[in-house]
């Protein structure tokens, strides 16, 4: 289980109420929430295969309780609670990741330099995590260069254990991509390793850990590798382009780093064209839904779909990249999420994988 | 667990072995199934992992039996298990979902009335849980408008707990969007809330929960909200429109609310073109397997793909909505059911998310 | 849990390892890794959700043990574990399925025999398992055939239930489906049943056990039935034509039978044009993601799809075939894996659902 010792800053109404158990003990309402969620047919053990592991959001054994509380008691708590996650949103944490990572240009090489560290990380208000992350960000920080360019970069390894990068989805030079002992040897801890290569395909593609990655990468050691096209589209012509990383790993259900209500909302004018490219980093499916516009898909893994299509709900799963527009025509805060529901919301409130796009 | 009391009417063959645990005493096969299992490398509790969470139809520990059988009797008890369900397809339950709601229809305003509301609901024959219902249907009735039209409908909230409904896939206006203490206050119980708007885009969309909704929806707080276009395509005129709304929460898997063998068969003429419209309520992908005949996929989430695309096999994500064209030109009772097998089938016959597509 | 005896031969230096929890008493690592998972945030409990039924790599309960070992040496382990299963790819075991089945041919008909009957199989060194299989082969030996060819198969079954086999994605006429109970009689232990049919569409389809088929099929009742167009497209012209059945049930993750390192590697010349077929015969998603170059989507289930698109990760659900094209044009031994990290991957090294496609 992570550490989840509140920061010493104030905590928001929601964060008081992080730790269910304590908090219900408090109000008296353990055994007529058993008592309630028994009588519904659903059961704890369910509700736990799809909980983040290190929260406590929903389902756990809790000890009776003979304090009698009424139904309704327990309906305004739920709502309380709920309300009190909205009111929340976007909360402040520390740390901030996807930060664009600005190249030294050396004789035309674009120079980008990683340290992948152990460190701990806020994913919401009082939840800090342990984390391996690049640069002290998660996701890591984000690479964006052009097709054509000449890219070095360098990892320096100040983990415990060995690690190396995969430049998922660019077709690079093989001794370039990253898998310890069929391409590389693995970079020891204290050692650092560098790569170069002409970046040969656009898109929106990922770097990540390939050594003991089910690990790694669910502790964090991932980010956007983003290509610009040398000759974009028309349709990739956008005011806002906006990179979205899932997670589920070791941080719980997490778009880049954080969960609801610390996640991010993505704001646009009214008529604003918006692109996002949605990154799965984790183990499970996220299909993703936008309220009150649709999506058009424009592109997997980097490469441009021969016709676009149109969604409100895209499945993204582990290692897929997709990219779509939305045209920003209907003004509000529209709910976005993960649509597996146990991934968004519990009896507690909305969780994890919800953020919010925000027309104005 | 729900309460699984059969009802008073008559039982089908298959319904006397509803209890697993109790006709295995019976027959004394406990010990040998348990030991056929464990030979087959079939761990009980890999099973567990995605059987539904009320039913028993696999895995579950049996207490040891010493009495003898022989496998060849349990190759037969199994075929006996397997033939009842078939025979007893469709099988007949209380309740039925997924009925068309005609509207009252004032100034032009089609006005729809929906009670949310606790009820007991049945599956199977003899598998009654614990239901949230809209107008005690599981799924809710049917909406079918007409693009443009203009729609008002009022929740009346009877449940012990605060709802809202979220109108998934319509481009509603941002105050009629559903989201409790985003675009409205929650609807408390015994109060109702009216929504009201011109719909704004045509194809397959639904209606549910938004609030505490991994639990409402899961429980039944669904429906079907279909859009007609103004202008259909040619290749939207069909003979027969089907909707079948997947679910896999706290009632099993289940098609429109119910189990095989209680499913309901689609029915049509050699030569007759069906459409279906495929909606996951669930948590889990469902991937849909036809027999016989293949499908023709022709929108996504209410919007055409640009191109019709063929498959007998499609993957259905939760919040998805896929509608397809099946031209009946096969004859014969065809096997239609999810694909993840231990959503469709056991030791003990098909169960779940299994129906059939007859064509005469 | 399977039976992991190992064979009499020379087995491999992972292979050494493959009981992970002799070893690490051995070298007393247990303490020590135990403590590390636990500072890491890693749960055993998630990592168990994802791991192969009877493989003992990630997770599990370790008694403790005082030997103290330095954090420094726990990392060399890992990176020494890891390069020993790169090392042994491709390793040896007994056994080899989806082998060409010639027809004998008999006045026009293509005449097929399989038996189906239970023993042994060897998925990874020393990893021995009880199987189900057409042939001895799993998967069961791949069928070939063309578009209007009249094929009669013969299924014998030497199980000790009853079986039957469906074709998968053809569209054969009613009573050739071999559903049990529905389109024909299940097939007694020591029975046959004959099927005949002129073979109506073409593409990667597959056939497999439609009787107690979550187990079944899990044990191995499974293989391809390509069909060759009439009329190949130039887009379906290539140099090699590969089929790759993924399964994720009582064998573990599985390639075509077989567990990295025991996996075949796909070998092609350099610019030559490689087709694989995926076929997914398990209960999960495998999101295949290819290393160094994308492939070119070109049919679902079979049939074409209306325009060609690329990408380098694609979601393979159960039941779903997909052919791609990969034009081999970067040199390199690359890896080719299920994204799913805990389906190829663990801090003993690289397992289950990985290979590797050589580029020469």
């Amino acid at each position: 289980m992570s550490n989840t010792k509140s920061t010493s800053r104030p905590v928001s109404p929601l964060v008081q109420n992080n730790s269910r158990r304590d908090f219900l003990r408090k109000t008296g309402l353990t055994a007529l929430i058993g008592g309630v969620t028994a009588a519904c047919g659903i059961e704890d053990s369910a509700a736990q295969g799809s909980k983040p592991m290190n929260a406590d959001h929903s389902g756990g054994t809790m000890a009776p309780n003979p304090a009698p509380v009424s139904v309704a008691a327990a309906a305004e708590e739920m709502d309380r609670m709920h309300e009190a996650g909205v009111k929340a949103f976007p909360a402040k944490t520390a740390g901030k990741g996807n930060q664009l990572l600005k190249p030294r240009i050396e004789n035309g090489v674009k120079i980008f330099e990683l340290t992948a560290k152990k460190m701990r990380w806020e994913t919401m208000p009082g939840q800090t995590v342990e984390a391996w992350a690049y640069n002290e960000q998660i996701p890591g920080p984000q690479i964006r260069v052009r097709e054509g360019d000449r890219v070095r970069l360098t990892l320096k390894n100040e983990l415990s254990e060995s690690t190396a990068v995969h430049f998922h989805g660019l077709e690079v030079p093989f001794d370039q991509d990253g898998v310890p002992f069929i391409t590389q040897p693995p970079i020891k801890p204290g050692k650092s390793f560098t790569y170069e290569f002409t970046v040969p395909n656009a898109g929106s593609h990922m770097y990540h850990s390939h050594h003991n990655a089910a690990m790694q990468v669910g502790l964090g050691l991932l980010g956007a590798f983003i290509v610009e096209p040398k000759d974009p589209l028309p349709i990739e012509k956008v005011d806002i382009d906006y990179v979205l990383i899932m997670n589920d790993g070791a941080h719980g259900y997490t778009f880049n780093g954080k969960s609801f209500p610390a996640t991010e909302p993505l704001v646009a004018k009214l008529g604003q064209k918006l692109r996002i490219r949605f990154m799965n980093e984790g183990m499970m499916i996220h299909p993703m839904h936008l309220h009150g516009m649709h999506m058009t898909v424009i592109a997997k893994d980097g490469w441009m779909q021969p016709a676009p299509w149109k969604c409100d709900t895209l499945n993204v799963a582990p290692g897929e990249r997709w990219d779509v527009i939305v045209n920003c025509n209907n003004p509000g805060t529209w709910a976005f999420h993960c649509h597996i529901l146990p991934h968004a919301e519990s009896n507690h409130g909305m969780f994890g994988m919800v953020t919010a796009l925000i027309v104005k």
